[in-house]
């Protein structure tokens, strides 16, 4: 998905947040924010990046200016642990369904940890919110449900790239996971980002929630939002190479997968909620719609 | 109030908004994206600015490069449209309350006008819901509560000059009027606009909700957002000199006015809906409160 001009001013918006992140020195923010509108001014081909890439810039942008690698941290380890407490919902939940329903529930599990909240402050007082609003998502439905064709193009792989995006969902991602190697005879390869961005999750993150128990857990090489083929490492474009079917969640790895669908030439299933109104046009939905999309097929 | 370093991607986003309302030429929407964001980084002086000529300047410049003059034509005459056809709900509720109720409850009205969201395409279907938004708003409360004072001002005051924000809403800034004049003996100025800005208030949208039966209505003899006294006419200056209390609607003019209160050395009352984060934190109230506040007093 290329960028649109919405995405400009979004990433203008998500500067200021990172910076008010990074640093609390208004300077240091506002020197941030200035620079990327400079960035943003000169450069003429905007509208042929992804937004993950315009956003990838504003994060290093904000690491150099700042000094600060990891903004996010603190809330990333939150995440984690707020979203494992909620697990034994999902699970629960999943327990009480015949096969074809678990499997469409545990994948909208997956999805609706990207649409859950877990930037809190006060934890005790909105856990109950959280759990409202979770269960809430899951009763919600699929816009677009490529789930029969999934389980199809499972059934017949061996080898599965599961390419993870932000902490705290990924204890979902892994409930997800869990089910499905439980299903079908076929190895994951979950896959995180080899350094700090935003909140995506880092190796630490997997293990903080135990992906490891369930997967391999691999990283790009590369810490870009989604997926720039040209930051990736060796090893993980080998890895990449050797699998059937590609799970690629959250809208980052949407914005770019999309433009490198026929080089990938293998399965790719899009997961996510479109959150933003870029995302849903090119998926011709409403904003919020609940996607599992399978191209490649 | 002074620009925060929130309000430069604001103001950013403001533009597209303002750019895709103007013209479907994407070319021209990207031009006055681009012109806004070097604008932004050469100033280095934006936090002295308040946000109201920020978004002056965005909105202006989008007039120049989109030949549009006034993207907000058709939403300002269809929002006092909407607007007029809900006011006799306020008119019902108020005929049935004593004085001072009656009082607080036609400011709050004036308030709530500001943020109920006229922009509806279906207007059949919405207008329902535009009811319950309204009346919901109508119970809400005052976070800072300056009647009682208003009040006393208003009893020692002949002449009040009423600063008005937006189209739909200035129905409602109409019944307040109309309640001031028939309980003092005061004579009230209503200020539009001299030209299009944003979905401000001119002089069509105030002869069509009727407000010269309750009110002089006179112009600022300028477009910006807020008062900017550079730009004011020698005659409003005048008018402005000869009155003994202003009544400032909304946050352009909160943002401006707030600058100029020794300049202008006599009771402001600010009516108001606290939308943005920063206007807010100014007044030290969450986002979302109805202020009435008077200084100078």
């Amino acid at each position: 998905m290329k960028g649109q001009i919405l995405c400009i001013p979004c990433t203008v918006r998500a500067t200021y947040d990172i910076a008010t992140k990074a640093t609390d020195n208004e300077e240091l923010q506002m020197k941030a924010v200035t620079e990327v509108l400079k960035w943003l001014s000169e450069n003429h081909n905007l509208l042929d990046m992804t937004p993950a890439m315009m956003h990838t810039y504003a994060f290093r942008l904000v690491q150099k200016i700042t000094g600060n690698n990891d903004p996010f941290a603190q809330l990333k380890r939150e995440s984690n642990r707020i979203a494992m407490k909620l697990s034994p919902l999902l699970r629960d939940e999943l327990a009480r369904l015949s096969f074809r329903e678990a499997f469409r529930f545990a994948a909208l599990g997956a999805i609706c940890g990207n649409s859950i909240d877990f930037e809190v402050e006060g934890y005790e007082v909105t856990m109950g919110g959280l759990e409202e609003s979770l269960m809430k998502c899951l009763r919600g439905k699929l816009t677009i449900d490529d789930t029969p064709k999934l389980m199809d193009v499972l059934s017949k792989a061996n080898r599965v790239l599961y390419l993870l995006d932000n902490a705290g969902e990924i204890a979902f991602d892994k409930i997800f996971i869990e089910f499905i190697t439980s299903n079908y005879p076929v190895k994951v390869l979950a896959v995180v980002k080899s350094a700090p961005i935003l909140n995506d999750a880092t190796m630490e993150d997997a293990l903080q929630v135990g992906l490891n128990s369930v997967a391999e857990v691999v990283t790009t090489g590369s810490s870009s939002i989604g997926l720039n083929l040209d930051e990736c490492s060796e090893e993980f474009l080998r890895q990449l190479g050797g699998v059937d079917l590609i799970i690629a969640k959250g809208q980052g790895y949407y914005e770019s997968v999309t433009e490198i669908e026929n080089i990938l030439r293998k399965p790719i299933v899009y997961m996510l909620r479109a959150k933003c109104l870029a995302v849903a046009k090119s998926l011709n939905v409403h904003r919020g719609a609940n996607i599992i999309k399978l191209v490649n097929y």
